[in-house]
């Protein structure tokens, strides 16, 4: 008899379940979509959780067995309360979740987390960072997000919010002073900063997509805009590799993939950026996992859970997170 | 039977050895110092360091058990090889510190780690972080380092490298395009760099010790120098908090004593330079353990195994480290 895990993934345009069994497969026609929207209520997006966990779990095969469940979510969460506060669905604050789900599930465990330490998860269980103690999985988009794997273990922090690689400061972008949000790496370096910063300088697009073809034709201001998100990368990468002794980071995300070799410019960037000799040798690859990673992640967090945070210690950790 | 670690920590004017007992009490008479200096030959810097360990041992008390030693040392190290580079003592690059120690204490564990994560193991053990299970530990002085504990466990990475903070970017500081260590903590906020940064902005000094009279003084140009250091300190903590999702950082060493508020200053900065909120909850707070947080933290990786870093996977890890 299989096991499967259901797993969800809610982001900030629409929310997605599936059946996945314990090798990583995703069952035939259990993946189910929802679209959620900038605008959605509350109840409206209850009800696109349940459209999508009630559609994949239709799904199960006969014989089949389901273990448990577990959720990535677009950020921040706060795994205490079992709450989600995307930042993209601000009508969603607090939007408990976790318990949605479980009273689909009675009796089963139900585990959620961040949605890029979901990514982290899955990369290290089946993909670009299989095999190796300490690694990042960053996705590159219209923002920038990601995970991080210590010890061969998922890092999740006080609130569950590690891996927010995309709010940390780099240096040499320019950003206004007093305004703290300007020198992040996503407000250097995601698709949506990359299409302003290009449109600042004289290029007339308004998308990723169009930022991709301008550079295919070799149109300066588009190739400049991507060479800064590459370079403003490739720090943030040369910093926390520094500060983490890691092994690998894994690069994904649709803007990632703006010209064939963004992750050879992210890679000669992060050598740039680095000080020290040992943080040089980091390996800098593609993501291997794609669009399934959310969902593959999740459903780690029920199939694999050695790789989830060792116990946690002390007066102000979360207690449980199951 | 009381049993004892032989701790040693290599730094970059000195080398140290003491004997501490399982609760963190330096034996008696135990604490030998020898210095180095940035001229030391290798056979010079072997002897000294035969002088302490030699020293400590022959403070042993009647009836107590040598369990082992722990070793700090300035970094970069390297695990695998159990070899020594300090950046300040560019003469020992690649020395052989473990096996050194090791020949004295035939058959016992010994086991090296970077100084700066043994500051982190000593103050979660003994000090300003114990009872949270994420934190770090930070030194401001002459250069800044430090260490990170993730989920109650010393973070050492591949080469045993991690909680090199002094060595990442930060943000609107200046710097010169082109030139790498220029935008780094260290390079912003240490107490050398501080020193120099008010000398170019007309201070007359050339200490931090002058600093420290000369903000004692209310010299506006001092303060400025002292107030930039806290403000890259800060930012540095709130990047790395973003993306450990820490509980506490503790900070010490001299130079975050030039003013009496500094943590303070720190901590408002770092407020400042957060994004998301669950990242301004961390706390900032002194270091409690003064000079002797290196040995103890040395002290540590013999009497607090469960406080090292979990078993290891895959191919370009360090395999043993004992």
């Amino acid at each position: 008899m299989s096991g499967f895990a259901l797993a969800v993934d809610l982001g900030g345009t629409k929310v997605e379940a599936a059946l996945v069994d314990a090798s990583g497969r995703i069952a035939d026609g259990s993946r189910v979509r929802a679209a959620t929207g900038a605008a959605s209520h509350r109840a409206d997006l209850r009800a696109a959780v349940g459209t999508v966990v009630d559609g994949a779990l239709a799904a199960l095969p006969a014989g089949g067995e389901l273990r448990g469940a577990g959720i990535g979510s677009a950020g921040p969460v706060d795994l205490v309360a079992g709450t989600v506060s995307p930042k993209n669905l601000p009508v969603l604050a607090g939007f408990d979740l976790r318990s949605d789900v479980q009273d689909r599930l009675p009796g089963l465990p139900v585990r959620l987390r961040l949605d890029g330490t979901c990514i982290a998860l899955a990369e290290h269980w089946l993909g670009a960072t299989a095999g190796l103690a300490d690694s990042m999985s960053m996705v590159v988009s219209t923002g920038v997000g990601g995970g991080l794997i210590v010890g061969g273990a998922l890092v999740s922090g006080r609130t569950g919010n590690a891996g927010h690689i995309g709010q940390i400061h780099v240096a040499g972008f320019g950003g206004t002073a007093g305004d703290v949000d300007s020198t992040t790496l996503e407000a250097v370096a995601s698709g949506t900063s990359s299409v302003s910063w290009a449109r600042g300088h004289g290029w007339v697009g308004t998308s990723g997509e169009e930022l991709a073809l301008s550079c295919a034709d070799g149109e300066p201001t588009a190739w400049a805009a991507v060479h800064r998100s590459a370079a403003a990368v490739g720090q943030a990468i040369a910093s926390t590799t520094t500060l983490l002794d890691l092994d690998v980071v894994a690069i994904g995300g649709g803007f990632a993939g703006v010209v064939p070799d963004y992750v050879d410019l992210v890679r000669q960037a992060a050598r740039r950026a680095t000080v020290l000799a040992y943080a040089a040798e980091v390996l800098i690859v593609p993501a291997a996992l794609g669009s399934a990673a959310p969902l593959l992640g999740a459903a780690a967090l029920v199939h694999r859970p050695e790789m989830l945070d060792p116990t946690r210690v002390g007066p102000r950790r979360l207690v449980s997170t199951t």
